[in-house]
């Protein structure tokens, strides 16, 4: 089975084959690896290649060329939303994601962003830069109640974490079977209540059109005052300006966004410096250090899982933007 | 056996008797209760006083008064260097502090801490004011080593939190016996070793002869670059000067202050400004919802050992500036 490589010229974490080496020992299947970064590396195996792997950018434009043998692609991101809609993709051909490689990661910034809402830090770190002691009061995290809205691999992972540090943690899902870390596993039908009843949200969504602006100005606006906001899934699931108002407004507690409608978030935007937000620009997920193994170990995973005719736990599906089996 | 408790005529967390009267129902003892802010509430009760309940803030000038009955003093703080010398104490009186009241929240904002410095905060703060959205590198805190100097209450649900989360953790206390969340735990004597085998280090120390500038200049520098430093305890254990040079000089990952050896932090005091140091002013460990609660609880399980002739969990040791037992 050939496996193609498709780096991008300027990645800065590009999949060499040091990294594939060192995880194609668990491999059942025998693979032939090809490695490039321009479209004449992909032009010399195209006739031959059977998984193509590739970050999102460029994609689009290397599959016009003729791929008889292609029967999988793997993107090296979780999110796909940008390679929509998917008719690029040759009939037949399974589309793959990474997800689970960033989980752990994104987990901990959720609980980064909760800890430093109810601590009062982005107060605290105005007060620093006017070098002045303020009387603050924080508040434990244990205990409170916290919604993961999306159990993907993130949102199963943040709800880990969080049960872990005591937090009382609901999930919401479009199937809403149990998960280990939640006390309840609701439907997207059931979030208005979830709302209502909830301390803090994290946001793990991918984006798609039942994803949109799923927080809304309505939404939010059933959390209690002193809530909270994490998202590291898709910045569209919330409606910006709503909460930007929300804060404006003291609405709400606090919020910590990784992810923006428009990345890079543009230099006039108010999320900028709307009171309580914290802006990353979209770091939650990646760590440098692991990210690579990660993805590697989980390509190797779906393709011993195709040698076995098992299903692709990584299969994604382009009508609701997720995995299938998520 | 009557108990008064003083509380400050400021203080914006009294125990009142309400308070007082949710946690007695375990009390083994019959107690009178007596609350009161003014010393001639103090006075009215000294005769007959067996316990005393209050804040070290004026502490000192209640007790030259004739207390022949007092045999305890619950102090409603766990750090009790703002009363050293301790020659105001009356002969055969035992002092207690109420150390395990703030330990879960202490224990949450050393979390945040590491997750803050391992996800370049400061730095990202910094582009958020300025509205950059900057190419940032966060990594992941789990299988991260990370040294909790001081296993007291504090440092103790320090690295129980810090192992759910998936670092590998060693304790630094003066008597090095194991700690359940702990891999190891070393004696001062191999703080030189712990330092350069470590990521980050939780501080969690009273302060005392022994433990001023505990982290000095050369024992900061035998600290990898990348490392990162959170002090929950006391101030002077750290050598601000040297930490604000290596930080300035970027030796040091970045730090976490909330307790500082001049409180409040003065103005002009550079610490304010450092990169990479975030400032918050002495508010990691009071939860203002629970630490009374606790406090209560903590002054009636000592009540309870007392009365069944146990050693009482929170004396303090006045030579060591730390509980008899921890």
């Amino acid at each position: 089975m050939l496996i193609h490589v498709h780096n991008r010229p300027a990645d800065a974490a590009p999949i060499t084959r040091a990294d594939w080496d060192r995880a194609c020992g668990r491999l059942e299947v025998p693979c032939e690896l090809s490695v490039g970064t321009d479209p004449a590396a992909f032009l010399a195996v195209a006739s031959r290649l059977e998984v193509l792997v590739a970050s999102p950018v460029g994609l689009r434009e290397l599959l016009p060329l003729q791929t008889p043998q292609l029967r999988l692609v793997f993107v090296t991101w979780a999110g796909l939303d940008r390679l929509a809609p998917f008719d690029w993709l040759p009939p037949g051909v399974t589309l793959l994601n990474n997800s689970g490689a960033q989980a752990l990661k994104a987990a901990e910034y959720v609980l980064m962003g909760l800890l430093m809402i109810i601590n009062g830090m982005p107060a605290l770190a105005h007060a620093q830069r006017e070098a002045r002691w303020v009387t603050a009061v924080g508040r434990t995290l244990a205990g409170r109640r916290l919604l993961v809205v999306g159990l993907g691999a993130i949102g199963g992972a943040t709800a880990t974490l969080a049960q872990r540090m005591g937090l009382r943690v609901t999930g919401v899902r479009t199937t809403p079977r149990p998960h280990p870390a939640c006390e309840a596993v609701v439907g997207l039908d059931a979030l208005d209540a979830a709302l209502a009843a909830t301390d803090y949200v994290a946001l793990a969504l991918p984006h798609s059109a039942s994803t949109h602006h799923l927080l809304d100005l309505r939404r939010m606006s059933l959390l209690p005052a002193h809530a909270g906001i994490v998202n590291v899934g898709r910045g569209a699931t919330i409606d910006e300006t709503a909460l930007c108002d929300l804060l404006d407004a003291g609405r709400l507690g606090g919020a910590v966004l990784d992810v923006f409608e428009t990345e890079p978030l543009p230099p006039g935007h108010r999320a900028w410096t709307t009171p309580n937000l914290v802006v990353t620009p979209h770091m939650s997920a990646d760590d440098p250090d692991t990210v690579i193994d990660a993805t590697v170990g989980i390509l190797v995973d779906n393709l011993n899982a195709r040698q076995r005719g098992a299903p692709l736990p990584n299969e994604f599906d382009v009508a609701r933007g997720t995995r299938v089996r998520s």
